[in-house]
Formats: structure tokens, C-alpha cells, sequence
């Protein structure tokens, strides 16, 4: 149980969706000195569906990953992945370090055959609802393969978790022509307008990810992560100066206050804890990754991905998508 | 002459900028039917300060570069760069093709001696101020030694434009510790820390662009071109469903009326008319990207920038700064 915060929100979020699933059932893997006072509040049905897996050992937010590896064999996010890996759990939530969380992950459950690279995945708004973006940051240098491979993977999760028939997938480029970009956007581009199993649309650009012209966009995980960061920052950017123009002056105060509640309700429209929980894709498990600050709701979310995720059979999915396609090229 | 909207919006542009600079002349290449009436209402000292050149062929925005090269020797646009490249102008801005504008102006002006590619550069807002980003889309692939050379363009100009002395020079990448990121940026990062001409602050995250956390921030063109049409498609997207929550019933319409003056105020302090003007620097010549789309005032905010650049002497201090260095690491 990490975050910045935690076994308290993670312990709270776990409340909320047992709640919600009576069916679910969690292990909740971190010090149990810390844990155990949380869940005295339980009702029994929930206290019941609760394990607590005692663990010596905490993966640190700067460790490297080799380091979580191979000198933290007791640490939570091992022991929760290794629970996964042997069918104690269907699917591993942590708001740990992610560098870590990708190496541990890839050691322990292994990569889907045919997927060369995890790539990590999350819904991000649009205009119209959301669409999945890969990757965002797991693999600075894709070549035309990988990014092809994001494509499979980012089509059946969106697929599965949206129940599309056919998503719409963009390659991220810096225009729509077809002369434009770098080789392995070019090529992978090739090889995804060849693949029938993908309803490629072509190239999209930067401004196109918040249109909702497509359902997937593929890019590599240098640009991905920047373009993520960039329009948090943005995003953050715009508040502040709204914030300054409404306590300009005397009348700016009261008007604020006057539209607190129409704010309130525009906030929520774009709260990000809604779109809390990147998956690790192309992993033979379920691994969603919660912010590191993730609030109760947000951690909420990203469990909720998980159980998704699990319903939706999603690595199985991937398997036989990339078995098919490896099929009909031979 | 070119861009979306031609002469009209060129024309009113010059006029405005004129007024502003009392010692200013201006060439205007193109169409001397369509200019000609347009000019007619100027006052006689202006009019006196407007050369007209007629140009006999336009390059379409979705001409390539090669068919601008090669087959329209008497286009606007070339011909405002050669009158830049024999000393009549000493600034060209064009709201033309900027494919085509990047080829023609390396092909006519040349490159600086020690800089390898020409990058596309402007300045972003930021919440204390704004920031200059580069490479915009130009250059696709960059290596070590082009991520450097943009560290040494981007402060001079930072420098030069803002008054700065030591600007702060960040350099984009997934993290911030030195592990982090690809080959060529780890190696720049090297590089850029090592040159005692430039104020490196080191690896800077997509949130920071707009945090005001450096002056100068240096990216390939790939991922500087989705990160800033991103934050442009998400600011279309905020901006929709603030309109969209104040016409969601009659009570936040009327509200809506109400803080229109407020929203106002706050429009114009993130106006992307006043960042209208990308520098192609590297060059020997100044030459400024205005808009396709670009607005009268926005237009004027690119000619002013092209003003401001031949005042400090822009190429002239990159090819100084450059050389200096090359001497002292010979």
C-alpha cells in the first residue's frame, strides 16, 4: 500500500468498492500494524471479503527499479504481483513507484507472447466522452513494431472496457500527411492500414487526442508522457488565471462566489479523478497504476479499472488478438 | 502574400504596424492587383513606407517543399526571402506553407556556420510570463549535437527578445533524474551542463512548460509540435464545456451574461494572438512564421516580433555565440 498517502485513502477506497461489488474480494498487501486499525470499522460482510497480506519490506518512490528487483524480495508490490502471478488474485492495484512497478510486474507475470514491451495505458476526456491513449512512458524509443503492438493493445482494451466493435485508432504524428514524420511512425503506420483487425484511421495530430476524432492514440511512450504532462500543466495553467481574474477586485469576489456552483459542476466534468488508473498493458495479468496523490475517489477508480479489466478478460483478449494477427501473417 | 485570409488581413496588419514604428518600411510581396486597393486608404507617410512587389505565383499550402523549390521561382515567398538574403529587407514574415518556408529559407539564406538544422521556435504562455519552446516540427529526429544547438538558439533569442541575461534553459524529457529518457537527450543533457555559455536548470517535465520553471525549454520537433497542439486541443476542449455548463438552463445563462465581461479579462490574458509569431532560427536571416489562420492583431504581433529580432540582431548573436564556443572547445 503505497502513495504518497498510503494505507489510509487505499484502505478507505477498498471500503467504497467492496461496497459496491459484493462479490469482490481484495488482499491488501503493506503493514499490517498500519492496516488493521482502518478496517476495524468494517461492517463484518466486508471484513469477511478482506485479507491483509503482511509484507516487511516498501519498494521507496526513488527507488530504481533494479534495486525492487533484487533487494526488496518482501515488498508489498512484489508480493501483490506474485499473488497475481499465482492466481491468489486476478489483478494487482498500486500508487507505487512506476519505474518499479514495470520491472517488477514484467519479471514476475511475464509478457504476453508476441508483445515485445508493457506499455502503460489510460483514458484521457474528449469532447465526446474519452479515449485511451499508449504509451506514456514505459519505452522512450519505439520502434515501427512496438507501436503497431500499442495499436493491437490499445484497440482490445478499448474494445473490451468500452464495448466498441471496431475502436478508432490515430497514430500521433505531426500532420496527417502521409509524407510526414520519423520512419518508425511511418512504417508502423503501414503496418497498421495493412492489419484487418484494427480500424486504423490514419495519422492524427496533437490537438486531434482532445477531439474525439479516435478511440485509441498510438504514440511512443517520450511523447506520450510529455503530452500528458504538458496538458496537465496546461490545464493547471488556466485555473490559476481564472482564479486571479475572479479576485481581481471587490465585484470579481462576489460574482466568483455567485458561480461557485455552476464552477463546481464544470470542475467535475474534467476532474481527473475519474480518469485515475493507467493499466500496464501486454503483461499476462492485470496491473492498474494509481496516481501517486490519488484521493479516496481517485483510488476508487482505478480499482474499479481493475475489476473491469478482470470481468472483460483483457490479457486473454490481447493474446488472441496478437495470436490471430501472428496467424494470418504466416 | 499568403495564409487563409491573404492580403486583407496582411494589408490591415501593415498598416497598424507602421503607425507603431515611424522608421519602418515594409516590401509587400504578391498579388499587386489585390494590394494595390488595399493600400489606397493609407495615409501619405505611410504610403510611403510600402513597396509593392508584384510576384507571379503563390505556394499553396499543401504544395510540397520540393514543388516549391523547384518549380515557383517567382512566388511570394521566395522572393521575400531572396530581398532578405541581398540585404533590401532585413526580416521576411509569411503566413504561408511552413514546410515550404523552412526549405526555401534554408535554401536561400543558408544555414549559420556550426548549426546544422533550423528550428521553429515561440513563445508560450506561462503563469509568470511566458517561455520559449523549440523545435516546433521541424526537425523529426534530433541528435545530441541539434538538442544543443537549440539550447544555444533558444537563450540567445530568450536573451535578446526578453532582456534576459542568463536565461533559464530546461531540456524536456519523461523524469527529471539523469536516468531518465532517450539516448540523444541524455547526451544533450551532458552537453548542455558542460557549455559554460548556457544557464542549464536540466531535464524539465511536460507540467513545467507552463509552470514558468524555465525560460527556454529544448525538445525535439516531434514531441514539441503534438505537446503544443495538444495544450492548444485541450484548451478547445475546456473552453467548450465551460460554454457548454453556462448554457446548460436559463439560471446559468443568465449567469453567463452576467460574467461575460469577467471571462473577457481572462480571454485576453491567455490570447493566442499575442504568441502569433514562430521564429525560424538558425538562420542567416530573420524569418518569422506568422499564423495560416492568423488574426489582424495577431498578424501584427508576428511583424513585431520580426522587428524586435532585427533590432537585437538575432542571427548575428547565435552565429557570435556559437563561434565562441567552437573556440573554446578547440
Amino acid at each position: 500500500m503505497g502513495g504518497d498517502f498510503g494505507p489510509p485513502v487505499s484502505v478507505a477506497a477498498s471500503e467504497i468498492v467492496l461496497k459496491n461489488h459484493p462479490n469482490l474480494h481484495l488482499q491488501l498487501f503493506g503493514d499490517e500494524q498500519q492496516i488493521n486499525p482502518l478496517i476495524n470499522s468494517f461492517s463484518d460482510d466486508l471484513k469477511s471479503r478482506v485479507q491483509i497480506k503482511a509484507t516487511s519490506e516498501v519498494v521507496l518512490m526513488d527507488d530504481k527499479p533494479s534495486t525492487a528487483l533484487r533487494n526488496k524480495k518482501d515488498s508489498s508490490m512484489r508480493r501483490a504481483l506474485l499473488s497475481v502471478r499465482d492466481g491468489d488474485t486476478q489483478a494487482c492495484v498500486s500508487a507505487g513507484n512506476t519505474g518499479a512497478l514495470m520491472a517488477l510486474a514484467r519479471f514476475t507475470l511475464k509478457m504476453i507472447s508476441g508483445i515485445d514491451r508493457p506499455a502503460i495505458i489510460t483514458a484521457i476526456p474528449t469532447s465526446n466522452g474519452h479515449t485511451y491513449m499508449l504509451d506514456l512512458g514505459a519505452n522512450v524509443d519505439c520502434d515501427a513494431d512496438v507501436l503497431f503492438q500499442f495499436g493491437i493493445m490499445g484497440s482490445v482494451l478499448s474494445s473490451a472496457t468500452d464495448n466498441l466493435k471496431q475502436p478508432k485508432v490515430g497514430l500521433l504524428n505531426i500532420g496527417e500527411e502521409e509524407i510526414k514524420g520519423n520512419e518508425p511512425v511511418k512504417q508502423a503506420a503501414q503496418r497498421l492500414s495493412e492489419c484487418q483487425h484494427i480500424n486504423y484511421i490514419g495519422f492524427i495530430e496533437g490537438n486531434d487526442i482532445f477531439s474525439g476524432k479516435c478511440d485509441v492514440v498510438v504514440t511512443d511512450g517520450f511523447t506520450g508522457n510529455n503530452v500528458l504532462k504538458a496538458s496537465e500543466g496546461i490545464v493547471r495553467l488556466l485555473a490559476e488565471k481564472l482564479r486571479s481574474v475572479f479576485e481581481r477586485n471587490w465585484l470579481n469576489k462576489l460574482v466568483g462566489l455567485l458561480i461557485k456552483p455552476i464552477l463546481k459542476s464544470f470542475k467535475q466534468e474534467i476532474d481527473p479523478d475519474q480518469y485515475n488508473g493507467a493499466t500496464l498493458v501486454g503483461l499476462k495479468g492485470i496491473v492498474v497504476k494509481s496516481h501517486g496523490g490519488a484521493s479516496v475517489k481517485a483510488t476508487v477508480h482505478a480499482i474499479e479499472e481493475a475489476i473491469i479489466e478482470v470481468e472483460k478478460n483483457v490479457p486473454q483478449r490481447i493474446a488472441k488478438e496478437v495470436e490471430q494477427f501472428v496467424n494470418s501473417r504466416t
